[in-house]
C-alpha cells in the first residue's frame, strides 16, 4: 500500500504526485496544509523527522526527498511506462537534470515564491505565535527561511535569485530548442522534476517566461500539461490557495 | 575505454576515483592541476563546457557530476562488487545520503577549504592576471567563489559554514553509532560520497572531528582507509599539494 504525504500539485510535491499518476499506481493521498503548518506537527514528524513533504509510505517503510521518491517508484514499482531511460548514459543525463533542479533551479524560484506568498501566510500571527511555530521546525535553515519570509527577503538576495531564475529558464529554453524532452529520447523524470518548478512561471514570471523569450520552454510546459496524467492530477488534487496566480 | 578527468583523491574527485578502484575497472586517469587552472582551459571545456571535474569519458560519451558518474558506473559497468543496495528502499536511503553530501555537507566544508587553501593559490597573481583567469570560468557562481577566495571570505559566512560543518559531522557520528555503514547493510556509494568530504577532517577540523566528539565517525573513516581499494588509490594517485595538512 502506497501513501503519499504532500502539499498540492506544485514544486517538490508535484514530482512524486505526477510520477504516481503517470505510472498509474494506486495510492492514498494525504494532503497536508502548509498554512496550518501540518508538516511541522508531531504526527507528521513521526513519519519524517525533518518535517518536510513529500514523503512516501510504502507498506510502512518511509521514503523522503522528492527526487529520491521518484527514482524509488521506478525501482520498486516498475510499470509499462518507464520514466527513466534504459540506456545508462541517457539515465546519467536524466540525473544531471534532476540534480540541477534540486541544487539550483528549485532554490531560486522557491526563494522568490516564499517572499511573495509564504510571508502573507504568517503575517497575521503575533510575534509570540510565530516564534511558537518556528520552534516546531526541525531544520535550522528552514527556520531562517520562515523568518525571512515573514520579514521580507533582503533585496540583494531577491535580485540574485531573479538573475538565477533568468539563467535557468534560458537554459531550459535552449535545451528544448531542438528536442521534445530534456534527457534521452523520451519523457522522463528529468521532465517531471523540471516541470514541477517551471509550470505556471509564465504567470508568476512573465518578464522572463513568455512567447518571445522562451518559446520552446512554453511549448514543453504545454506538452506536459496536455498529458492525460497531468490533466487527471490537476483535476483531482487541489492546488494551494496561495499559489501564484499573477506576478507579485 | 574509460577515461577519468579529475583532481587528486579528495572531495568530489575522490568519488568516482574510489568507485573505479573499488570496482576494479580499468581506466585511464587524466589528472588535472587546479593550480594551473587546467579545468578552465579550452581543451577541457571541450569535454565539459561547465569547466568542472570530475568528468568521465566512456568510449566518447561524457558523463559529468561526481555522484551521477558513480551511479553511471554501477549502471553501465556492473561488477561482482555492487556499490548500490539491491533493495529499492535501501537504495533510496543511499541516495538520500549522497544527495545530502551534494546539497549540504560538501558545500560548508568546501567554502572553508577554499578560504584556507585556494586563496593562497591565486594570491601571487596580479589583479589583471587574476581577472584573465576569471574570464575563463564558465559558471558565474564559481567566479564569485574564486573572487571571495582571493579576498578572503566574510567572517559571517565562515562562521555559518563552520556551524553547518558541526551539524554535519555530528549527524554522521550519530548515524554510525550503531551501524558499520551509512545506508543498507553494506558499504555503498553513500559511504564513498561522504568519505570523499570527511576524510582528513580530523586534521583540518580537529576541534570538531576528534576521538571524544565523533568516535564513530573516526572509526568509519579508518575502516574505509583500510580497504585495499582506498590504499591502492592513495598510493597511486598523488594528492594536491595545497590539501589541508593541519588546521589553518
Amino acid at each position: 500500500m502506497l501513501t503519499l504525504y504532500s502539499f498540492g500539485p506544485g514544486a517538490n510535491s508535484l514530482k512524486p504526485l505526477l510520477t504516481l499518476y503517470e505510472k498509474g499506481l494506486a495510492f492514498e493521498h494525504r494532503r497536508l496544509e502548509p498554512a496550518k503548518f501540518e508538516h511541522h506537527s508531531h504526527w507528521f514528524k513521526a513519519i519524517n523527522p525533518r518535517g518536510q513533504v513529500p514523503a512516501l509510505d510504502d507498506g510502512g517503510r518511509i521514503v523522503t526527498e522528492s527526487t529520491v521518491i521518484c527514482e524509488y517508484l521506478e525501482d520498486a514499482h516498475p510499470t509499462a511506462l518507464s520514466l527513466r531511460p534504459d540506456d545508462p548514459w541517457e539515465r546519467a543525463e536524466m540525473r544531471v537534470w534532476t540534480k540541477w533542479v534540486d541544487e539550483y533551479f528549485c532554490w531560486c524560484v522557491s526563494t522568490v515564491g516564499w517572499h511573495r506568498h509564504i510571508g502573507n501566510m504568517v503575517k497575521h500571527l503575533s510575534d509570540a505565535e510565530f516564534e511558537e511555530k518556528l520552534k516546531a521546525i526541525p531544520i535550522p535553515e528552514q527556520q531562517v527561511k520562515w523568518r525571512r519570509a515573514r520579514e521580507g527577503f533582503p533585496q540583494d538576495i531577491l535580485d540574485e535569485e531573479m538573475r538565477k531564475i533568468g539563467v535557468s529558464v534560458r537554459r531550459l529554453d535552449e535545451r528544448l530548442a531542438d528536442r521534445e524532452w530534456l534527457a534521452g529520447g523520451a519523457y522522463s523524470l528529468a521532465d517531471i522534476c523540471n516541470f514541477a518548478i517551471a509550470n505556471g512561471m509564465e504567470k508568476g514570471f512573465p518578464e522572463l517566461v513568455n512567447e518571445s523569450d522562451t518559446p520552446h520552454l512554453l511549448r514543453w510546459i504545454q506538452r506536459i500539461n496536455d498529458r492525460p496524467a497531468a490533466k487527471a492530477m490537476f483535476a483531482q488534487v487541489p492546488r494551494e490557495r496561495f499559489e501564484p496566480a499573477r506576478a507579485g
